[in-house]
């Protein structure tokens, strides 16, 4: 497979696993002392991977929660942000500017910062009450990690019994998501060398899905490769965006598995009727094995960014564009 | 002006203002009757003329409210939404598929249905507990009703004392918005000419404005005139889509007047060094006269709905794309 090592990524899986135990020990101790609603605030792709515990707890508990960018916040505030609050942030690095002024904020109103960071001893460690380990390089690690807290944090409030099943299935599916990428591999090449030269591409999904694909087409696609996008929930779509295609228009649209994948059924019935450049992935597809319909339908979002990582290697290998170079972000203030 | 009625306009101005006491009638019944939170229910460009809604109580308000799709909703459910929760739907047609879909399903959970809506007797209409009638074809107006519909809440749960004054003002703006098309029209007329044969723009904004942005770039642009687009908040801007921007790249900001405008000035600061096709359009040149600060920080949004409107009938006097021209939505079934 390009750029990917094994050995690396099996041992990352096992370090990530092993961190678990941490995760749920940080969600038992601020949920047993009580609290009024989860915040989850941060920028960019970390704010993006928290859409779909938005959308998760949304459907499956009675916790009130509050998605906020972390730049909007510290000028906006929340009426609901109080010192009850928990607040979940993220940050690879632990010093986007943004997240890091979101946090001082957050710590002037008092409410308990739980944070994950690659880097300790970053900024953001340094502010929140609770860190947790977020090292790992694979943006499939962040939302496992994330799943891992909500889930827990729904158990913890007598919504989701099946939590112990759940973190078995996960710790397998972990690693066995190298099955799924070999699976995708080819796959993920075609479409490269399909859609490397495309001048636009609409990206199309829904519920805990939604998330994903919007961070896929705004910090991998725009930011990495520099290929225009526009990313739209399945609902939308046909509220506006559908008048853009023609046969030539290249449509992608990421299935969910959970309760709106009849939204995106009807589009990939739109795609396949109006475009010659549709291009669909299912994560049922790609999902490892041993994982049953029900964990599926929460952990999809996880399969599919793990796989689309893939795909992103196999469009820097067609363009030419490495993934690394920016022009703008992180090279000066402005 | 292009395509513009003065006395017909006036008219209808005059209908809508006419029409507020109503809306207060209909948000004192179900304020008073007691509820637990506010759900804004719709579809499309209806429930981006809720965007603003969403933000406005949650910066100013303890009462919890929750925007939904309509399409979702019916699928994801909410574990919020109750029988002790009030609903605010809208179209102006009154028949939209999914968001009649979604009354029903309120209704089935016995929510309170509060509408607008353009049809009296239209499914939507027929469905709702209250009906606020929303016949003007001018999307300010929608915006202006739904601000009345929020305010008078706030006033209700002591949270905007100053609600009398605003009204006053209010009814003086919607009249006077003729004064901001006169000294947009040569902007916008200017802005269609350097812009119709763009391939691409990216449209930015952010906190109430938002809305109007997404709004705009999707239901207009998108669906009315071809033209692709990329929308974008001013905080997620800085996260990945800013890599897209060189000197060639049509770059929209639309300037918010609320807590949020600092975003847009370091947006409007990158735009001025990075891009020769920027575009700056700032509520503050075309606020009606009379209207003080602190309540044109409350209806930058309406300003701009207002203006952007005739910027519509420029892009299509340039394009001779009709804007009343689709080749999917609502034609067939898909």
């Amino acid at each position: 497979m390009l750029k990917f090592n094994y050995e690396e990524y099996v041992k990352t899986c096992h370090e990530v696993v092993n961190l678990f135990s941490n995760i749920e020990k940080v969600v038992d101790e601020v949920y047993n002392k009580g609290f009024q609603n989860i915040f989850f605030i941060s920028s960019g792709g970390s704010v993006a991977e928290m859409l779909p515990l938005e959308r998760l707890f949304k459907n499956h508990s009675t916790i009130p929660v509050f998605l906020e960018n972390a730049g909007d916040i510290v000028l906006t505030g929340n009426k609901h942000l109080t010192k009850e609050s928990i607040v979940l942030m993220a940050s690879k690095s632990g010093d986007t500017k943004e997240t890091v002024a979101a946090a001082k904020y957050c710590k002037t109103i008092g409410s308990t910062i739980v944070s994950l960071v690659g880097v300790q001893g970053s900024p953001l460690a340094s502010l929140s009450d609770y860190v947790i380990d977020n090292h790992s390089k694979y943006m499939e690690h962040t939302f496992i990690n994330m799943y891992v807290f909500a889930h827990r944090m729904l158990f913890n409030n007598g919504e989701y019994p099946e939590y112990t099943k759940f973190i078995e299935h996960i710790k397998k599916a972990a690693i066995k998501l190298v099955d799924s990428f070999e699976k995708f591999e080819p796959v993920a090449a075609k479409i490269a060398k399909d859609h490397y030269k495309d001048d636009y591409q609409i990206w199309v999904g829904s519920g805990t899905m939604w998330g994903v694909v919007y961070l896929y087409a705004m910090c991998i696609l725009e930011e990495m490769q520099w290929i225009r996008t526009k990313s739209v929930t399945s609902a939308d779509f046909f509220h506006g965006t559908l008048e853009l295609v023609d046969e030539t228009v290249p449509v992608f649209l990421i299935k969910t598995m959970d309760e709106t994948r009849p939204l995106d059924n009807r589009v990939e019935k739109f795609i396949n009727q109006f475009t010659e450049k549709g291009v669909i992935i299912d994560p049922k597809d790609y999902l490892p094995a041993e994982i049953n319909e029900e964990i599926a339908s929460r952990i999809s979002p996880i399969v599919m960014a793990a796989i689309l990582k893939r795909l992103s290697y196999h469009f820097e290998s067609r363009t030419g564009h490495s993934l690394e170079f920016r022009r703008y972000y992180r090279q000066f203030a402005y």
